[in-house]
């Protein structure tokens, strides 16, 4: 099998409706995308959610991280490709590249992935999958893998949030895109307007549930926002947003 | 030209990641994809955004309201069927069929659009865009279109909520997918679970933008259930569910 036959790809197209204020593909909406594509190529590759649920176990999101020189815009097709660059008995290494309308490289984002039992949520070992080693692809990722993340000081932006209905994904927890939102909310629309996130690591550690409080406590300095949703016991997710100014404000 | 050809379909896929916590099409969500129907099909006809962007107008939503037996789910293709109803000079009225797997009939949507300027955000024409006659189609929607939509008595639920950067769409105005959110988190997720929204009723009244709070008002009654969405002074938007029994409780 040749290096782009272990390679998978889905093309988006950014209608008017999924655009942000900034007319731009959302931060949610990408990591929702990447979910996406992840869970096609594992089914087509037999590593899927089928293969997993016979011995009640399932794929989990343990950390993303993207660069992106600038995000796909209104009415642009773009494209996510995906392949597996690395795995190990805990973890799976998911490579993307984000390219525009004119095939050009918008970005990158690099994820791993861990399993866990359905019903113990503890994790599970990949050795039951191991002839996944055959997917394994040598194209290298070329963004840095996310280091620790942790507020250092006070955080200055505080927001408390229940889990709501709207929240909850098919797997009872709260949907992984919508942890993103919670953290990207934490700065105003003007920030936005001038800035973009051109950098973004999340780290999911542990799963919320329906009815779960949290705070969601946020920390800036110059153009870095990092950022923690606690329950006050444990910490659920961690992310660092790099900020980057746009060329034309609009 | 034949009534068929004056209808246009969209197939959409349900993955896992889109699901709710019921394994389904979230109400948001087919509003969403409702709303991405209607702009399609209008700019296939020529009287969609570019059409309309030369005058400075722009299509709003004023009123939406569905039927279903069952909502889509989880890996089923489903297809959303859309044609014009009719239209005069201050409202156009679109339907849609929503067909599953096998092809039979989900449900029905009926919606009704305005024209507005883009500037003054007041009420354009449609004579403009009379060449539309043409397109309408004679095929009648088998739901009844919704009757005015008021709390009577006391509401048992008011949540408030202020408008955050990921609420807000590329027209600089809360996403309607949004409003529907903020209905549908008024019950509870064991609602959910037991029963399913049969109809679905909203009004759009007045726009609502950033860093705006209001109050997210709600009365039940039996298996029915009335929202308004109030700033404090106007009423932005007012909708009302019914709910049905499932026949096999999750």
């Amino acid at each position: 099998m040749s290096e782009t036959e272990k390679e998978y790809r889905h093309d988006y197209y950014l209608t008017a409706a999924q655009c942000n204020a900034q007319n731009e593909l959302s931060p949610q909406m990408l990591v929702q995308n990447v979910i996406e594509v992840a869970t096609e190529h594992a089914n087509i590759l037999d590593i899927g959610f089928s293969k997993l649920s016979s011995d009640k176990n399932i794929w989990v999101l343990s950390r993303l991280t993207y660069e992106l020189k600038r995000y796909p815009q209104m009415h642009e097709r773009f494209g996510l490709t995906t392949w597996i660059e690395n795995f190990n008995r805990h973890f799976s290494e998911r490579a993307f590249e984000i390219t525009g309308d004119s095939g050009e490289t918008l970005g990158y984002v690099r994820t791993l992935w861990a399993i866990i039992n359905m019903e113990t949520r503890c994790p599970a070992d990949l050795s039951n999958i191991s002839y996944m080693a055959e997917y394994v692809n040598e194209r290298e990722c070329p963004i840095k893998r996310q280091s620790k993340i942790r507020i250092a000081g006070t955080p200055s932006e505080v927001t408390s949030y229940t889990f709501r209905v709207s929240d909850i994904d098919c797997n009872r927890h709260v949907n992984s895109g919508r942890y993103v939102e919670l953290i990207t909310d934490q700065c105003d629309l003007q920030t936005y307007d001038t800035h973009f996130i051109s950098r973004f690591e999340i780290a999911y550690r542990h799963e919320a549930i329906y009815g779960e409080k949290v705070d969601v406590a946020t920390a800036l300095a110059d153009d870095l926002a990092i950022t923690e949703i606690s329950d006050g016991t444990k910490k659920l997710c961690a992310a660092r947003m790099f900020f980057s100014k746009r060329q034309q404000n609009k």
